[in-house]
């Protein structure tokens, strides 16, 4: 089953311990799509400027992303500028252009209407809104979304999440949002907001899941190195979506190995800077990971 | 099998968001056997002050610790006043009375020279070396350790690793001991330094056990609500030994099985302050956390 994402393409300017790079193609839009092409078809609607060119959209066309709604816009594409220092838990923004996005009013082409899986990526949250109310045959709908919106624009993003079955957020955010310090009751405090389903990722420290009363929580794949954490939480999310939108199944089960599945395309996105390492990837590749991670996580009482 | 643990017994004083608490019995040696006579006998060896009572010594006695390592000092027991704000993850220390402490020199008593498990609390490094060439026939001793003697102990601190077969381990200090920020990193250059198996405490993240080439991680119990963080480190290990000492296997399955114990144990000893939470419990809901345990970890790829 299609898997729609809106979110932003950027050139991203890094700096990390292990090195730095300038103009790199990112984004939320661009890392989860790519992650999820590895489960599912995807179609990604976002915006780019005039200095996005076709070995940008080469990108795209490698990993089979439907590019209908990739909207060009008069201007520059969305530029971040950010350093990591130190164990890179956080990232320090040196620098944010938002160029074309600024003016982003995301259109869901026809062909796209009837999209039945959705992530609605960290952007404006009416505009999240106005997609998610595109697409009325949509069976699950995730979304992302962070600090600046729940500070700035609350109300929107309360009457966004009314209408989301899955929020996909970080920790500190989810306690931001809730008013809660305790995880638990952050997600019920944020289930009654309205998803049902609660994706709290927790970085280095893994991924918890709460779904209806149940919880499930489980550490991040440990790496030897990590060089950029860049697009971690939504190269997550595209794992976690690509693989329930390609087996369609909703059950706590199959949420669990979704979560799995998202864990590991972080772990794989980290391990060079920007979309290189999701983008030479071979299925063999995560399958093999996916065991691995078992073998780290698994025990027998 | 029997199991000994050298540490300090103390008197805590403890703020936290939920509470207030002056003078209680605590320090590493006593939640440690607490911990850990749920699973097996234990010996304790550790130092009190003349106000230690009755009715403390009765605790141990509750939970049938042989207390004839107890030792009486003239003076006073140690004292140790702390509080915890916000999400509780670290403890300030507002005052310090070594007292009796100070000048601590544990005696192995000739009854307790034939233990085979050895925990090894967090006391001056020199003593617990001091105490593990008491016990030749030990075939497992695990220490734990802190900043305090990282930064001005460090030779002592290595000299004692590498007489011991298990570190138990904060991750900060995992950090500190090794210079690496990375953990695998961080357990390897700490193996090389003699503990084979090296098992990081995540605190309110889980658990990572490291054991020659294998990495078993696990988050911690997540609890609805909890009210002092104090002696969880020692409780973690109470349940890690105590299982490894009533099943006698060092297997890598054991040892897994072993942290969940040990987290199951930690996940109690928060719920109220002290020991009360580890004193009141019941073997049935010991083992129906650990099935809780299972329900939240558990996934099938």
């Amino acid at each position: 089953m299609s898997l729609l994402v809106v979110g932003s393409v950027a050139f991203d300017s890094i700096r990390t311990p292990h090195g730095e790079v300038e103009g790199i193609l990112g984004g939320s839009a661009s890392f989860f799509s790519v992650a999820a092409s590895w489960f599912s078809p995807v179609k990604v609607i976002a915006v780019v400027g005039d200095d996005f060119g076709d070995e940008h959209l080469e990108v795209f066309r490698l990993r089979s992303i439907e590019t209908t709604g990739l909207e060009r816009a008069p201007g520059k594409t969305f530029r971040w500028k950010g350093e990591y220092v130190g164990d890179m838990n956080d990232a320090r923004t040196l620098d944010v252009q938002l160029n074309v996005f600024q003016s982003f009013s995301p259109k869901v082409p026809e062909s796209h209407a009837s999209s039945e899986f959705v992530f609605l990526g960290n952007i404006d949250p009416k505009l999240q809104l106005h997609v998610r109310r595109q697409l009325p045959k949509a069976r699950l709908v995730a979304c992302d979304s962070m600090n600046f919106w729940i500070e700035g624009s609350l109300n929107d993003l309360k009457e966004t999440l009314r209408e989301v079955d899955a929020l996909v957020i970080n920790e500190g955010e989810a306690r931001m949002l809730s008013g809660c310090q305790n995880l638990r009751k952050a997600a019920t405090e944020i289930q009654k907001m309205g998803p049902k389903i609660v994706v709290i990722k927790r970085g280095e420290h893994g991924v918890s899941l709460f779904n209806n009363g149940s919880i499930f929580s489980t550490p991040a794949f440990m790496l030897e190195e990590f060089k950029d954490p860049t697009g971690a939480g939504d190269s997550f999310a595209g794992g976690f979506m690509g693989h329930l939108a390609r087996s369609g199944d909703f059950s706590e089960e199959n949420l669990r190995r979704a979560v799995v599945y998202g864990s590991v395309m972080a772990s794989f996105a980290v391990e060079e800077f920007g979309l290189k390492r999701l983008l030479g990837l071979t299925a063999q590749e995560i399958e093999g990971r996916v065991r691995e991670f078992t073998r780290l996580t698994q025990f027998d009482v």
